[in-house]
């Protein structure tokens, strides 16, 4: 009776035929799990947390080990807990070894910390019969004289203050943004938290900031429970459109699961939720329209436009998150039905607007999003790559994990000699040794100029159905065969020919040369592990020297925590959404000539 | 066994020796209920409503005749019911014939309708792949094209305006103020509506008014429900210091009551609730608190202080108000713990601000708020005056209502000869009967200078308990006896010297001699009924001559509608509330020595 496990967040699935320890299964995945002990259940290092499927009950030890709200989440001891039906697994970052870690970090830049959210301490003369100025009056005067004005408050933090000021002696903290008060406290001294949070469709990545420092103290790379409904955003928003109150189960799904990240780090740094004053989301434009509840139905139908372009300031409370109470959320502006906010923090990121050069930035996903700026403009494109680059679609593609196939070299011989990461057998291959491999067999010859496998090379093997295919790792003892198809092959040519096509119609439409391109910054897992000079060979980049490709990482996260803790930021943000121009790549002249271009070697 | 039936809003008490039907009982304390079958409870006309109190079950033609909602709210008919014991009773308007209903309306002036709250209709051209722009910023940029910019909206209105964008063929109705869209409507041509509310600590008049005719389409004239907890202000006040979960069971008392008569008037006049969106709600400081849901602790001590003096607009929904969805209430500034915005709202009808006439506006009740305008000032004070004027705390007193007596006059013989409003069986002596009795008891000596009833004339006769009282009505047959005695008398001096203290003291601040008062405007049912003559012959005003004397009915009721209906007003309210200048009296030199002055004739 064999089952299957899936870890994530790394995307590794492992296929078992009898039962065994979640430690052993992981380490037959190629997963270094932390065990300092060597599975004696003594150094509680092999935290996992089950999210699907049945396991036995909790050990002594165990129980021991875990608070009541983790064993709640479903923690459990790895070594401990043995399986044998189909689960989900999810491992948190400490548990596996600093170098397996997945990349939620991009590398964050220099920048002005200058929270929207502030503290201000303010002391007042009690009212006497000879000074009868009401209580919002007073603050107000008080806030005036340290020289910010024209604040607003709702009703509940007008009573609130009038109730605390007469607490705490006429000396009260007033927690608040350019334009409103949105809580007060007693006059402790207390560090302002904020909360960034880019949603991804399938991963969202939580960071909680120092707002005075400017510090990220702790990041969660979380599943997008919304994968429940369906793993790719034109069928959530079909969805939607069948029946609309799988509107708000999408929504929520997010924010509780948001909001558990939130809490789980929190309580790790002893830190009271009710000091997280301030929140800033970036999404593409279906998961900030589901994110906020705004209606999708525009963006499921032709010619895809979003509600609102505007940056919005929900309160927490009606996202359904809970932190100060009174905090806002900011959600940057979304520039086009495609090119969401994500977009918008990744360019800000790398540095979009800030200078003259001419400079190309990609964000590979199942929508590729590709802004080129030159010449004083910036013009953005989606292009439906589809996740290939990401793994999915690929019989044995994961995520950029460790085991994954990263690097592949074909030797003279046709052999096929493998890097993976981590150092470790392999579990499958990532989107940068796809493309890799897809390079190399072009290389040797052993696919064609149209793409096809060279079924008469001696080299290429066939499978159980006679189907060409090449063994980039063979089967031994403890490793399972890995190889690539022609199918393979065919998503890696459609998603590269989609992705240059975008570049290249947006260097046809700014008279762009290759020669011109003073930077190419690729965002992302994929550009972190991919060789440039695959990615150039293949096409899927234009032949540019390797010293003016950079890869910056999770840059949207990045965005997103510039954006949380600076106002210049978001002005910033604003004005570059202003600037950039959305190109409709469908309707471009000759869009098919240059999609079909973009297929060929 | 007796028992006592208090009629409201008449506010006349009725003792009773014995069982008898609510149409007698009415009858005996004056009252005319409709009754045109004369009592066979066919008609259904003598509709009354069970405040308070037990009375025998439904008779079958009151099951046929009433709603389930009417008999959950306690309506009974008049003939066909019997009580035997204490009662509190409500009189609707519709059952009262007309010449009896309570006093809403004021005179309301000329003045410009420029409503707030506006409908805008816009039509856009769909959105194409040549032209993206998101749903909100077309909306924004025909909004410009009007010359309307800057709105906000909220998330759930940003998302109503992208769906009904798509019902209705890209045409639609905005409804909105001058900062925010409120609503989104199909393009169906439709009257705006607004609501203008004055809560009084005993009566709360409510107004429907066309928003594009300034007509006041609807007037109803309810109990304020907080009368369950207490009659005077300061009692609610201290039912709050003691738990402070009685300040939302005091909120939603009066909310509660103005929505029932929203409803009603909206059912009648045939008016979705949806098309009113606007609101305008004066009070009193205390009520302006409790209905906003602002904390009172302050109000109740020393040196009372609000929580605001700033105009709030809060939304309708949080106030617990259901109006059109989105709606917001606009609560004009309050001045002072003791002097609120139906204050302003009265100072504002009666042309304060507007010239430079030296004018003293005054309106009587349990507190009574005086302003004098002189010189480019105006000076507010409140001075706790009790309840005399408005009948309370005055043995026969009522308020001024058919049945009361509102004008006494003593012919040599010593007779009273008494014009009974409605020309009826007299039920009781309000206000202005009250002050002319004192007066004309003054005149003709039957009280000394020092205010006491001369027991040595033979006019003056006794009661059973042998203290001195002066007959204004003798018992007959219907008429139940009428008098007046030491106690009432001291009432009425107490009341006087306390609103002749605050106007001598405005006087002396401002420097203003008795010549050279213009103007002098007097709000409320009191100075409707009031003779000026013997309003000055005892006392209560100063001697100027009689047509400078104004009588100007529910002041606040006009001021709200005016503030309701007209954004120019609200500006004008915002400089004016910024220009009163509060005067405590408490604290002013000589304080006792005016007062002790006001009491004397």
């Amino acid at each position: 009776m064999s089952f299957t496990l899936d870890f994530e967040p790394l995307g590794i699935r492992l296929l078992c035929e009898e039962p065994l320890t979640l430690l052993e299964a992981a380490h037959q995945a190629g997963i270094h799990l932390r065990s300092e002990c060597g599975g004696k259940g003594t150094c509680a290092k092999c935290q996992v947390q089950i999210l699907k499927g049945s396991v036995p009950p909790l050990k002594e030890l165990e129980l021991k080990t875990f608070t009541a709200a983790q064993i709640d989440l479903g923690f459990r001891l790895a070594c401990r807990t043995i399986v044998g039906s189909d689960a989900e697994l999810y491992l948190p970052a400490q548990s596996l070894l600093s170098d397996q870690v997945l990349q939620t970090e991009g590398s964050i830049q220099e920048f002005h910390v200058d929270p929207v959210v502030k503290v201000s301490s303010i002391t007042l003369t009690p009212p006497t019969f000879t000074d009868l100025q009401p209580d919002w009056e007073r603050v107000q005067t008080a806030l005036s004289q340290q020289g910010i004005g024209n604040l607003s408050a709702s009703l509940p933090v007008l009573s609130l203050i009038s109730i605390q000021l007469r607490k705490s002696g006429w000396n009260i903290n007033l927690i608040h943004n350019e334009t409103e008060i949105l809580n007060a406290h007693p006059p402790e001294n207390f560090a302002p938290i904020g909360l960034a949070v880019d949603v991804g469709s399938t991963k969202i990545a939580c960071f909680l900031m120092d707002l005075r420092s400017g510090r990220t103290l702790s990041v969660r790379g979380i599943a997008n429970p919304q994968i429940a409904f369906s793993e790719d955003i034109m069928s959530r928003l079909g969805a939607v459109l069948e029946n609309p109150a799988n509107a708000m189960a999408l929504q929520q799904g997010v924010m509780q699961s948001i909001q558990s990240a939130v809490d789980e780090m929190c309580s790790k740094l002893g830190i009271p939720i009710e000091h997280v004053v301030d929140a800033c989301l970036v999404g593409n434009t279906a998961m900030h329209h589901l994110f906020l509840g705004l209606p999708t139905q525009a963006l499921a139908m032709s010619p895809f436009v979003p509600s609102t372009g505007s940056e919005l300031y929900p309160s927490a409370d009606e996202l359904g998150l809970q932190l100060m109470p009174g905090a806002r959320a900011y959600a940057p502006p979304v520039i086009a039905g495609f090119v969401g906010s994500d977009h918008l923090a990744f360019l800000l990121a790398a540095g979009f607007g800030e200078d003259q050069h001419t400079r190309l930035g990609i964000d590979i996903g199942t929508n590729t999003e590709i802004a080129l700026q030159h010449a004083g403009r910036i013009v953005s494109v989606s292009t439906a790559s589809g996740p290939a680059f990401e793994g999915a679609h690929i019989r044995f593609g994961m995520r950029a994990a460790p085991g994954a196939i990263e690097h592949v070299n074909i030797d003279e011989k046709g052999i096929a000699h493998c890097q993976v990461i981590g150092s470790q057998p392999a579990s499958g291959i990532c989107g940068s040794g796809i493309l890799d491999a897809v390079a190399e067999l072009r290389r040797t010859h052993l696919i064609n100029n149209r793409g096809r496998l060279e079924k008469s090379s001696p080299i290429i093997g066939t499978n159980t159905e006679g189907k060409p295919v090449f063994v980039l790792v063979p089967e031994t003892a403890n490793q399972r065969e890995i190889s690539m198809d022609q199918k393979d092959i065919d998503q890696i040519l459609l998603a590269k020919g989609a992705i240059r096509a975008g570049i290249d119609i947006l260097m046809d439409y700014l008279h762009v040369q290759i020669s011109g391109i003073d930077e190419i910054v690729i965002a992302g897992a994929f550009g972190s592990y991919t060789n440039p000079e695959q990615a150039v060979r293949i096409g899927l980049l234009p032949d540019v020297p390797m010293q003016r490709i950079h890869a910056v990482g999770n840059a949207a996260g990045v965005g997103a925590r510039m954006l949380l803790a600076s106002k210049k930021m978001r002005l910033q943000a604003l004005e570059l959404a202003h600037k950039i121009e959305y190109l409709e790549l469908t309707i471009y002249p000759d869009f098919d000539l240059f999609f079909a271009n973009g297929i060929k070697f």
